[in-house]
């Protein structure tokens, strides 16, 4: 059998995410779907992450094995011939057998787009949360600096969600304004269930003044999800890249 | 009587263009409504272009005449709260009685995006025409100096047009390459009928070296629409100013 990996972009807004779900139409579905007609075989899709409902990727990857002859590079364009328009594969490439997007992963990289302006906007708007509160951009720098780092990031998941440890490295977290828009980067190793929403939700307090960036380091501390502000919208989450 | 001037902010994928048709919706349709719901009026919307199916817009004018005793300002947010979020109105006031968003117009700045890759996009296939041949940008810039100026542009004019003059002065053409982007911005006194979209198709001609920039010249000379480029598809165009 020959494993076949794929680098996936995908917009989200219409989609109940990554995962195939009963009475939702979700990206694994459709892009196994395809597959399946391409080369009719019973393929199961392997996905690095379950994005949530909404959220996009530029880099999504995933991996099936397969009979198949096909040569690796033409099954960029033979899929792509049966995906919808939101649904692009932008590579295609054998791999090692042993190779599993989700098992292998060492890292990942998210993007949150926060709309800061007093207006919305029509262009853009399923890219980006609109909050319309001017936001402290220094604030909430310092307070990355609490975040970044190997820490037990449980106040920072969605509560009653089931892991073995809530333990995380973040790598990277980066905050850039261009023009209205405030792009927050975030790196880490791995990352908890509502975890990159769940940290733009309590930057958002450090920025409007409700929070102080050294209480974000309480935040940690206390492991308490109550403590920690609100998991923003799923439209300004985009998966950039994973890292094996 | 109190005239209203509005700079409105549209996403045109749904929209059968600014200019209220039979069976089709339109821009213009929407917002004279919403109007029409906060103000109580059968108040008619001008607007400054009539854009075409698709096409977008980040700075559309429109003007009407009301006798509501409304704040100006408070127009904004009131006709947003009864818009779909596909359009936004950015600003709201009072003008001059003799101001009329078409007949004062005394130019406007368009947009037009091509993505320039093999690979299609998911997340901006709604804001870019995907053109998969590699473009030479020098060349494309080379051929924008033939087209600044005042010239007569019958041969970039859909044919069989009805206008008093095909003579128009393009005070600006920059080309722009943003990693596999190519933004084409045009600044003229008015345009004619899709002419932005066959000089960006003319231009798509020379950097694919179908055509030397010199012959630029020749096809304005000609005066005649078969010479010039196709007419490229409309969901990569995007006013961006009209100025008065």
């Amino acid at each position: 059998m020959r494993n076949i990996k794929l680098i996936i972009e995908y917009d989200g807004t219409k989609y109940a995410g990554w995962q195939i779900q009963n009475n939702a139409i979700t990206v694994q579905e459709i892009v196994q779907n395809a597959i399946r007609l391409i080369i009719k075989e019973n393929v199961k899709l392997i996905g690095s992450s379950r994005t949530d409902s909404g959220v996009h990727a530029l880099g999504f990857v995933a991996n099936f094995t397969t009979k198949s002859k096909i040569p690796s590079y033409k099954f960029k364009d033979a899929i792509n011939s049966k995906l919808p328009e939101d649904i692009v594969i932008l590579e295609s490439e054998e791999v090692d057998s042993d190779f599993h997007s989700r098992y292998n992963c060492t890292g990942k990289t998210y993007v949150y787009t926060i709309l800061n302006s007093n207006n919305p906007v029509a262009i853009g708007r399923n890219y980006s949360y609109h909050y319309k509160y001017s936001l402290d951009i220094e604030l909430m720098k310092q307070a990355s600096k609490y975040i970044v780092g190997k820490h037990d990031f449980k106040s920072f998941m969605k509560s009653g969600s089931s892991v073995k440890t809530t333990i995380r490295t973040i790598t990277q977290l980066d905050i850039e304004k261009n023009d209205n828009f405030i792009n927050i980067i975030i790196s880490a190793d791995g990352f908890l269930y509502n975890m990159v929403r769940i940290i733009v939700g309590t930057l958002i307090e450090v920025g409007r003044n409700k929070l102080k960036p050294e209480e974000v380091r309480q935040i940690l501390e206390c492991k308490n999800r109550t403590r920690a502000g609100m998991c923003v919208p799923p439209q300004g989450l985009c998966l950039k890249e994973v890292r094996y």
